[in-house]
């Protein structure tokens, strides 16, 4: 219906490079002129750019600093809100889908900021609304905005943010916000030191992406560097490497590891695995940045913190966390004026470069009878869903495997392992590799099954 | 206190028919000039017409579109919002009664939107605010700015109302949507064909207010029509017919459903019947409209959709419920106008004609020695409203009985069956004709009971 | 970080009077110029005076009143709010502590409201906030924008609040709103008679404030009054007394209940004593009022009641409650003004006498070895709080013993028996009547435990 393509930030790889920078410039002008003299990062005085402008918070799961950062930014742009900011008092209780919802919604407002449970809500949300979405954290996925506040933190403190060395601790599998933070560092050249808690490692296909994607040559740390808190290593590029993964090399460890320029930790996302413990959580404290090589270390946390963060840092000057979440309300205004297409030069255009979403061909199964994304957390297997989305994935290549990997277009999880099948012979097609270089039009002619048994079961043999 | 009567909109029949058109007009000249282009019927810009005032909205149920529209409206126009949107986050929680709350939260607003669980809720608050209430659902009783919606839908499709032929599916029974959106149409001249689910069926007192009050004639569907869905026809007339009740007649039954202009289908209230399902409820889906009669039907819902309306229908040229959801904005824009006297020809002024409340005698009980409303969700039962409500009943006249009926004041569900005690001589009068033909003063001499051991225990005879 | 002190209102004890006074004067002049003609009390338009600013409400407890009316108060000053309602749809529903959530809330908005169920909370807010905090109710400590309400009221039906005889009645113990009335009306100069329900008398360290810091003295009702709802009277005087407490005596009793001005009630506050149950609460009604005495009071309560304060008194000429109410928005517009240095003259400056928090030295002891509040409802005992609280008292002299009282500084309450151990000698001190005259610096040298035992199982002898 809309007469311009909408622009929505699902993922931080929403944004080209250009984007963010221009994002940057136009909040650090909102500090300039707009900040509180008592304060070097604190907003306390309005514009009226967004006048007559209507911003609806969707908050499906608890949340204080992200959503009343968004809508303090927006209030501080001369918009206004309307929140529903609890799944138990709104539609959503009476079993309403995401889908009707955001379309409903999209005539109330001008944009929506949505937190979701589910992995991959906000791309759902994208699909139907008719107004920007811009996610503000779904499940176990993406936190763009909040990125874009580590990110500015961090320019703030550095000339630039190529070569520099990022530890992250904690659950780097659970927390979304670590998922868009690394693509963001890999994007800029950063290089990554992931001391993830056992058990808590970043999932396969964020992996895959930065080494893939995002130009990353991976590393193990070697058995000589005796080091038992660093799972692996990220090494950015300014030109693609032929091979995503190297042997292990004592020199490169020592490399990266022997100056961290900021320590990145979390809280073990408890929401997203009720029920399980991690004893041997990292605690980021005193004795913990002792280190000769946490000397200069920014220590970053996205907040809330309970417990993997010492109180006792609070005074220490590479604490950085509080400077993180000042950054929120003119990250979020420059964000919104851009979406909104509030400032002449700075506001989202057409997309055009940078690092779109995988560029793969795309398998679409709307009737849903074979293969279901593998992430229970999907917001595909999201019951009141079930009409709603697709079995829609992306194909990508697998430099490890001689088929193609599929992507969930919704929570970007990826499917390493399945079966062919064509719609027109109900055959299952075991020469695989020929799936490796399909266009989205070959595709229309198969079905894909989890295996063999599930494709006979549908009829195809 | 205030110096002009408030105009409180507890029911669609608190505004008269020319009211409801002038709402209308200001609707379309909403959208005419503040209307997003990339869009037929979203509000995209604000105005200033209710700047510095503000909306109380005090919901007790989930709600999102409601809320959030209303919300929305408000900040169009200007003006300010104050939420309550949780029962358990407010004075509720402590105990407090909706008297209570409406009484100080007038201090703080101008305009009180409220949704309640019990029927009639909306008609208490309007007894003790100083500023006026406007009902945002009440229980099973109403939802008269939902009607709003729907009838301004009807009618951007139609010349007039008149004449049309609307189907209403589902649960007519606990939809309080249905029950606004029934008299609208039959005050509007609309014919009604009631597809109920099973048990369903419109409630006794909306049944004959349809008859009495709306000048409907009522049909059943006649055996030879070989009709299984349809339970009730209703046939509109300018003049008020003399019978209520026709009997079966093929005629009229094949006239009124070969051409059906709109089918209106709800979700079951499953709040309102906690436990109770209905398996035979109607599903509203390509097969149910490939009939003939439903060729050119637009398919409407008041969402939120749980399965009764299949999601494959919203491509469908006939699907209209979405449209109904956008005019959300500038309906409830151009009520709150209309209320808080902002426009000049279009306010509400002092209610002059149209469909006033039905007219009869009011009987009173302050004390509440006598016959309590038997709709067990009356805001009457409400523990926290012992001291707030009285027993208060308007008789209207049963053409089918000798006594007229008693009326709740709240929930406007009605009594056929009781006794009245003169509270001179202690004695029940059994001819009770005579109470057909009282005036409001005369009952104030009398007691009603729900039968003679009532009576007798209270130490009447 | 700020450059000019910041000024928060965690207790009523933080605005002199002079202060107070000038809140009634900017509230009055809002009422004067921006009030409804049709109501004397009632705000029913808007300033520009707050344009551009933003008020953070954080509420860890159910309110209505409180939260609306600020909102209301902030946006009728042309600000903007943003709103945390619910504990378990924010932060904190994730662990996060109170010290951690305003320290980020301080980055989105100029002000902030806080209600939180343990006493205390809104003093640690205070400590940790980069913009200044007004206490919205904490626990059973204070709630002084509700006193400020009250106290308007009374002054706008009296002369002048001197000598006035206020009857208190209900749960002394608990009610928060009570604790910040009680010492207001002292400093004004009016006398209190207590009349709680058995078991909910007036906490010990209220009374001893009432006497040592606000010149009251106290007696108990003689036996030859024949008295048995008042369980004391407070005696405000224009100069410090000797003696906080007079014998009992007939002719003051006589002369303080023969004439009472107002009589204010609370409802017993469940949720601070969950299971408890007080059969004989008193219950403001007719009955209770017929006594001459009684003839001119105004009959006050803060709402919401439940039962103790009769729906019957609604239409009594003494019924004083809703004014309150009404006047919850000027009031804290003046409020929010004054906090927000919004008026030339009227703004709170650096505070600089009235009856500033208890001036006894300050105990210290971060480290929590020692001594901790007994309060179990005290902030300091909150688990989130662990790391952010300190073991923080005030030595306050107490006549009636020979050694200085411990002042908890969050919530105010006192501990009367502990042992002091030198830190040097690491012996246990028992000539503790020295503690008395220390000085904060002297008081470095000392730990505070509760007793003997608990030294010793420290190593102190």
């Amino acid at each position: 219906m809309q007469m311009t393509p909408l622009r929505h930030i699902a993922s931080i790889n929403d944004l080209t490079n250009d984007e963010i920078a221009a994002v940057f410039d136009t909040a650090q002008s909102f500090l300039d002129t707009l900040g509180d003299p008592h304060f070097s990062h604190r907003i306390a005085r309005g514009t009226e750019l967004a006048n007559g402008m209507m911003l609806a918070t969707l908050f499906h799961e608890p949340s204080t600093r992200t959503r009343l950062s968004f809508e303090s930014a927006m209030n501080r742009l001369g918009g206004r809100v309307i929140t529903s900011a609890d799944p138990a008092t709104s539609s959503t209780a009476k079993g309403e889908s995401l889908a009707d919802s955001v379309r409903v919604v999209s005539n109330y407002a001008d944009l929506i900021v949505i937190r979701h449970p589910c992995d991959g809500a906000a791309r759902l949300a994208a699909e139907y609304a008719h107004i920007p979405v811009i996610n503000g954290g779904d499940g176990a996925h993406e936190h763009p905005t909040q990125t874009l506040c580590d990110l500015f933190t961090l320019k703030k403190k550095n000339a630039s943010l190529r070569g520099l060395n990022i530890a992250i601790a904690g659950d780097l599998r659970g927390s979304r916000t670590i998922h868009s933070f690394v693509y963001a560092l890999a994007r800029f050249g950063a290089n990554l030191v992931l001391m993830p808690a056992k058990g808590l490692e970043l999932p396969a296909h964020v992996d895959r992406r930065l080494r893939d994607e995002f130009r990353c040559t991976m590393a193990k740390p070697p058995a000589e560097a005796g080091e038992t808190n660093v799972d692996a290593l990220y090494i950015t590029a300014k030109e693609p490497h032929q091979l995503s993964l190297i042997p292990e090399a004592l020199d490169i460890h020592v490399k990266l590891t022997s100056r961290i320029d900021a320590v990145y930790v979390t809280r073990f996302q408890k929401e997203r695995e009720p029920g399980r413990n991690y004893g041997a959580y990292p605690t980021v404290d005193a004795e913990f940045l002792k280190d000769a090589k946490y000397a200069k270390a920014s220590v970053m946390h996205p907040l809330p913190r309970v417990g993997e963060l010492a109180h006792a840092l609070d005074s220490d000057a590479r604490a950085s966390y509080f400077e993180q979440a000042s950054y929120g309300v003119p990250i979020r205004m420059a964000l919104i004026a851009a979406t909104l297409g509030l400032l002449k030069d700075k506001s989202l255009a057409r997309f055009t470069g940078g690092f779109a979403p995988a560029k793969g061909a795309h398998y679409e199964d709307a009737a849903r009878i074979g293969l279901r994304c593998r992430n229970p957390n999907c917001i595909t297997h999201d019951p009141l869903e079930g009409s709603t989305t697709r079995n829609l994935f992306t194909l990508v290549p697998a430099p490890t495997s001689s088929k193609a990997v599929l992507r969930c277009h919704y929570c970007e999880t990826d499917i390493e392992t399945y079966v062919a099948a064509h719609k027109g012979d109900k055959k299952v097609h075991h020469d695989q590799e020929a799936i490796h270089n399909m266009t989205t039009k070959d595709l229309t002619q198969f079905v894909m099954f989890a295996d063999d048994a599930a494709a006979s079961e549908a009829g195809f043999a």
